[in-house]
């Protein structure tokens, strides 16, 4: 997975730059049209080619990616002037997951995260309007010792293209996922590509 | 249009930060899956509440937008931690389109780029297998004064939703375009919603 170190690289290069870690996720609503948003990358899962997020089981993207569960990350390095657009199809983990590894990769997340950023699942509804008192955004602190919210959901995005290109260099090499047999190391085809 | 006074202070409290003019337009393929892409603001078209880009003919993007207009650009600012989320459709001015006030348009943004992003329309068709000779990527300069190549495309995104979330005050704002009147000034409704 050459495009996996390329991304490690990439991540250590930026790493001065918090927003480095921030990249933009297409989805499709269930009407047809594209939905983009600002997503925190939350790292590989284990040593695989995945990608995870986190998000909350009520924003819309949830009811999108059921329907559709095609994305497409947009990442863009300031510092390196690189992009990646990492298309693939994206798995949610609720609370209710049956797949042990998959809950506890969830569980391992929301130890990861900030107390802050754990305190946002327990936030009112998102996007709905907003009422007079703000006293809800400033819950209990949630600590790394209490369980998940069932609000808490972990992203995996399981890439099947990836199309790299150097803003510098002017190089551009999409990435094809060539294989998918079960339980066998996935094979990637390489192009070096016009930018 | 508030949103749109906010953009541009946005814009003039991140302008030490080039990429800020940088942002991720997702829209829908031919397949239904989501693409998503990053792309350069070139500025409102003239006082209106339209957003400009450019783009090469050759790219994927204008036979995505020929099938499905709809779009989502998904704009972060870093410097003062911002996001705005645009939705509505997307116009393609191409060399022959029929509309007089936006081939000027498709001119003046011509005009305004530099040498080396002007040429870029001029180099081999992007996306497609490098050959060996790079010699094509450094095409003689392409000035100002040269008619626009006939790869250059004007994109014009009518923005019919606009959704403005602030990181540091954990404010989000959502506009939403609730007039079409020709010829009337389009009427903007505003709702605070929770972030």
């Amino acid at each position: 997975m050459a495009w996996r170190e390329q991304i490690l690289k990439s991540l250590k290069k930026n790493s001065r730059l918090p927003y480095a870690r921030y990249a933009q996720l297409a989805t499709v609503r269930e009407d047809g049209r594209p939905a983009n948003r600002t997503i925190v990358y939350r790292g590989f899962l284990q040593d695989t080619s995945k990608l995870t997020f986190v998000t909350d089981r009520r924003s819309k993207k949830i009811g999108e990616l059921r329907a559709n569960p095609s994305v497409e990350l947009c990442w863009y390095f300031p510092q390196t002037r690189e992009q990646y657009r990492i298309a693939g199809t994206m798995r949610v983990v609720k609370v209710d997951d049956e797949d042990e590894a998959m809950l506890r990769a969830r569980g391992e997340a929301w130890k990861r995260m900030s107390d802050g950023a754990r305190s946002q699942f327990a936030w009112p509804f998102p996007g709905i309007e907003r009422g007079v008192d703000d006293s809800a955004f400033s819950p209990d602190p949630v600590t790394a010792d209490l369980p998940p919210l069932e609000e808490f959901c972990l992203l995996v995005l399981d890439p099947e293209r990836v199309d790299h290109l150097s803003l510098k260099s002017n190089e551009r090499t999409v990435f094809s996922r060539s294989s998918e047999g079960e339980g066998e190391p996935t094979a990637w085809d390489r192009l070096r590509v016009n930018p």
